[in-house]
């Protein structure tokens, strides 16, 4: 191999997520850094976090970003909103590669794009619970008001598959409710499922409200990331190297089968490991 | 101490789930058993089970007994569907104390009371996909049919609480609908959330069909086997030992909330532990 090629540029991104749901972060990728090769690691044997406790979260999260290093990945996406909320400040510090949450570039787009400065936050119980959307727009726009609204349904139901089901639409319709009085003009999908109902949220909310997705704003931080550290992959690709790997803890088929139906290529295998050890 | 106190009889029993679900299992034994002792785990860092695969269920399985074991219990209850779908089987030969899962005593009943021999189970996808109620109840009718139906979405509506509310019911009639041409006369509600649903489940299957609960069943169960082992509680209790005892691996502030709404008695203490290790 030439000497160049084991450059830091030319390493991986490592990209995780209690599950699935991360894939819709690894898809924006995809799309936007084409160079770019991915490690994923879905927690499907733990999946979801939404539900449960900062030390969990954190202690999850390192074990996973123990294992993206081992794989040599040159900087972390945490592509889940509980994971970035909880874990990413603490775990900064103790890493030497860079890593980026979901949860900073969907705040600072808000923040930019809304026009009356009350803007609202859709996620898990953990997310909203965490207030820290809140804390992440205000550092943008001080004087901004935002309303969180936990939906812990939302998850199940796009993993059932009934994205534009009357039932989702009912339940989608009883959540958002609580915004109606708000006047928010700015809503943050603030899972990485919802971006799956992202058409049942806009017929609900109407044209009126801007709709936010993370997932896109991540991928774009991302490559600024990249460009500023001088670790963007130019082109050139290790002979031999794959470009997307994906591992999970739980249920390799499923998970295969579900990045099928979202990712923009085909994904031959996802393998198991076992992520506690 | 009273050296007979130390005998097997007045150990605790040991119940565990994988998160809220098995109370409606401990609330029956706390009923049924009222002499008896019982150390309770949940394992909410890893909730759901549902959804995930043998060898995971086996591998969490094992840990917990270990924990229970330690604890010093005379005999352990699977208060989980699908933990007893998975790994009570496997997990037998490995004990020295009597174990007996939900699933069994919810089969044999379904088997007797059945008129037409045409049973349905509703459980979650681990349960369903195991087929081990359609196993266990042709062991007493072999002639029976078995009709199964996962419904994912069960689950997150009781821990939403949305117990008897018209979303709820719109689910169920979508996941019991399959049941309509089948004919069936009696109905398991194979998952140990499903108890709080039995109203709604009720309404939507008329009188015709017998619900079976297999939380009622197993703490018959428990009451045989205890007796037959000669380790039941007579009445004495060990000075200062507690009666009821609750462990779990996340969450312990909202796993006792939600105990304290469900069970006979007041709660005052979840004690969190880290099963992993």
């Amino acid at each position: 191999m030439n000497q160049s090629l084991n450059d830091k540029k030319y390493a991986p991104i490592g990209v995780f997520d209690s599950g699935v749901g991360g894939l819709t972060v690894a898809r924006e990728i995809m799309r936007q850094l084409s160079l770019e090769r991915i490690v994923y690691f879905g927690d499907t044997a733990r999946v979801p976090y939404g539900s449960k406790s900062k030390e969990t979260i954190l202690r999850y999260s390192r074990q996973i970003i123990h294992f993206l290093e081992s794989k040599g990945v040159k900087a972390i996406v945490v592509a889940c909103n509980t994971a970035s909320a909880y874990a990413l400040e603490e775990l900064r510090p103790e890493m030497r590669i860079p890593i980026i949450g979901v949860v900073k570039p969907g705040a600072k787009v808000a923040a930019q794009v809304t026009r009356n400065g009350k803007i609202g936050v859709i996620g898990t119980e953990g997310t909203i619970a965490s207030q820290i959307y809140t804390e992440m727009i205000q550092r943008h726009n001080p004087h901004a008001i935002v309303v969180g609204k936990a939906c812990p349904l939302f998850v199940p139901l796009v993993e059932e598959g009934w994205l534009k089901d009357p039932i989702t639409i009912e339940v989608a319709k009883r959540y958002l409710a609580s915004f109606q009085e708000t006047g928010i003009d700015t809503l943050i999908l603030g899972c990485t499922h919802y971006p799956l109902l992202r058409s049942v949220v806009r017929d609900i909310m109407g044209e009126g409200v801007e709709l936010v997705n993370p997932a896109y704003e991540t991928a774009q931080g991302l490559k600024r990331l990249l460009e500023e550290c001088g670790i963007a992959n130019d082109g050139a690709q290790p002979e031999g190297a794959p470009m997307y790997q994906f591992y999970v803890s739980d249920a390799a088929e499923k998970f295969k089968s579900f990045a099928n139906s979202i990712l923009p290529c085909e994904i031959k295998e996802a393998q198991l490991i076992q992520i506690e050890e």
